[in-house]
């Protein structure tokens, strides 16, 4: 006997900035029967997610895989790898994200400097590459899809300067991997990494993470030790390749299931998922301004994949969010640090960005702000169902 | 289209050193819904984790949780959290996982002793008190549970010896988890950690941890920062904590899996899970030595959930274990290090610990010995049955 029951959890529609939903049939895959670590049929899905993660990053880099942690492992492996003690750092610092970035950075005793610009806005190629040039420094890092304000960073210049000088570039990819266009390869980014509960719409527990070339060689060349072993890449990089070393014992059903979102990834085609995520957005944002808010990212700049309104004035979001969440089962967040009360943060990725989820969240916002005093206009869905009719 | 298929895992009986066998209903825990990782529900579900942990911990400890990482991620955070540059730490040296905790020590630049022995081996009450007397670390680490060797070490006489010096104890508790007593408080064990896919019988993913309220002090106490943010135990502990402070976001499902599976434990009764533990170890080991087999560890120190018996000389354990996956999709491995080629590795831990596994086994065992030559007695089952008659 015991006091505990079965969980049953209660119904969401998850459209904050993760998890998102998750497509059944991940859920089915995640919960075979499970094999041990060193058994020939899981090294048969590690190569499998493998070659499925090279189509969204948009590489043929050897050294892909995914960590056995959240996003934040990832951050975390590119850190600890490649940045240590007097290492020279440069972070493009315009979020919460590449705070966290510069944090990790400073823990190894790492020699950061940074540019800093406000919330929700990016760099410019000139701006980019004088930064870069000034500093010259080892390894350069940026956030690609900012989560905590929705701003999409351009990498190409970014990575060209840091070329030039000789340095590694580091990209956060948590939140557009699988939604918008990654472009390793052609971008010139060496280290990137991810989540898997954002765009690729698997559960969270996995770090997706990209090295080239050039930054394996360099990984292969450190002399000192990584002071993680557990993210120690040169380790994991055994256990993946030809050798199977042991090193872990790695979490066998998230792997299943990150294989399996990966394949309905190869089933859809990528571009026609960047498409439905480029029109979602676009359908949202005609909604959100057909009630009369503005979007907090300049539109040139905005993530499809991450959408931040601005409150209409005397809203709280805290009263907002719990109205979604207690009438609608919707869950969406609210900004924190320089954004926090003035924000929402709603997330339309993977499974969560469909035409109804964007409906149906119009709908409640609309009515939800009503109910709480917003003398706005009316017409979202309107707005969006004409997004989508011309689409 | 893709090229490719939604994965059938192949079906296996795992009796290796983990992962084990999953409860049926732990899939279907695991399966449920995902909701966010700020969700009131969710948060729920960490209490109930924190609390059914305490159980098999044999703790009170305020600080229980699990990290989002496999079980050695919470080695990893042991080490990173309570040991920093010139730090003096005495590790009891005896198997793989205490060399990992070597490495991981030396990786934060600490100043390491070790009192080795072979493997398999673990150390009497008086030679552990004098080694610590005589070193007088900050921090004393073991492995309660040595998988690599199936030797239990008495915890005891070195947590008393350590807090005479003033030292903070780590154990390692990968095997023993709700398998095996391992008496926390009462033993005086500080920082314990381990796996959920071993003796918890829920996929790999997770790393249980438990603090005692001196190991809390002192990370609370704590001037610098670790080296490790995604496994910094001060701000994990603001988000299990009543603030709920955002951190990274945890996988889910695997939190889904573990309430269950510690739930499961909590139904069985604790000493009733020992109990059959114990009586399914005693019925293998008396059926490998009826095939002539000797085990690698003295009676008085074997684990019950990890055995090691010997090979019989002139079989092939890759051989063994080939013929055994093969032929009845039985998977156990075999040892490494200065046990390679000369033990098998049997898990009889959580849901693989069961009768029926271990008639299974050792039916399989006899007959793919005699294939290989090895000829040995016969009367593995009988020889059980008769340990479970007695019962």
């Amino acid at each position: 006997m015991s006091d505990y029951r079965f969980f049953q959890p209660p119904p969401r529609l998850l459209l904050g900035p993760g998890p998102s939903m998750v497509d059944p049939q991940v859920y089915l895959a995640m919960a075979a029967p499970i094999v041990g670590h060193t058994d020939p049929a899981f090294f048969g899905v590690l190569q499998d997610v493998a070659a499925l993660l090279r189509i969204p990053f948009g590489t043929s880099n050897d050294f892909t895989l995914a960590l056995s942690g959240t996003g934040t492992a990832g951050m975390e492996a590119a850190v600890v790898n490649f940045v240590e003690r007097g290492t020279k750092i440069a972070v493009f610092n315009n979020g919460y994200f590449s705070d966290r970035l510069i944090d990790m950075a400073e823990r190894q005793g790492a020699e950061v400097v940074k540019l800093v610009k406000p919330w929700g806005e990016v760099y410019g190629d000139e701006e980019a590459r004088a930064f870069i040039e000034r500093e010259k420094p080892e390894v350069v890092a940026f956030v690609h899809a900012e989560t905590s304000t929705g701003a999409l960073q351009s990498p190409k210049a970014i990575c060209a300067a840091a070329h030039e000088v000789g340095a590694l570039v580091i990209a956060d990819c948590v939140t557009s991997l699988g939604g918008m266009p990654i472009d390793l390869d052609a971008n010139g980014i060496d280290i990137a990494y991810s989540g898997t509960q954002k765009c690729l719409s698997a559960p969270p527990g996995l770090a997706p993470v990209s090295l080239s070339p050039l930054a394996l060689e360099r990984l292969r060349a450190r002399k000192t030790k990584s002071v993680s072993w557990y993210l120690d890449l040169k380790l994991i990089d055994e256990y993946w390749g030809a050798s199977h070393r042991y090193h872990h014992t790695t979490p066998i059903n998230m792997f299943y299931a990150l294989r399996e979102a990966l394949r309905l990834i190869d089933v859809e085609g990528l571009q026609a998922r960047f498409d439905r995520h480029k029109l979602n957005h676009r359908a949202f944002v005609a909604g959100v301004e057909a009630l009369g808010m503005t979007m907090h990212v300049a539109p040139e700049h905005r993530l499809w994949t991450l959408n931040t309104p601005v409150l209409p004035e005397g809203v709280s979001d805290v009263e907002l969010r719990k109205r979604l969440l207690h009438d609608y089962g919707i869950e969406v967040l609210g900004g924190f640090g320089p954004l926090a009360g003035k924000v929402l943060r709603v997330g339309l990725m993977g499974a969560s960005s469909s035409r109804n989820s964007v409906l149906l969240l119009l709908s409640a916002l609309e009515t939800s702000l009503h109910a709480l005093g917003h003398r706005g206009e009316r017409g979202a869905v309107e707005a969006a169902e004409t997004i989508y009719n011309e689409a």
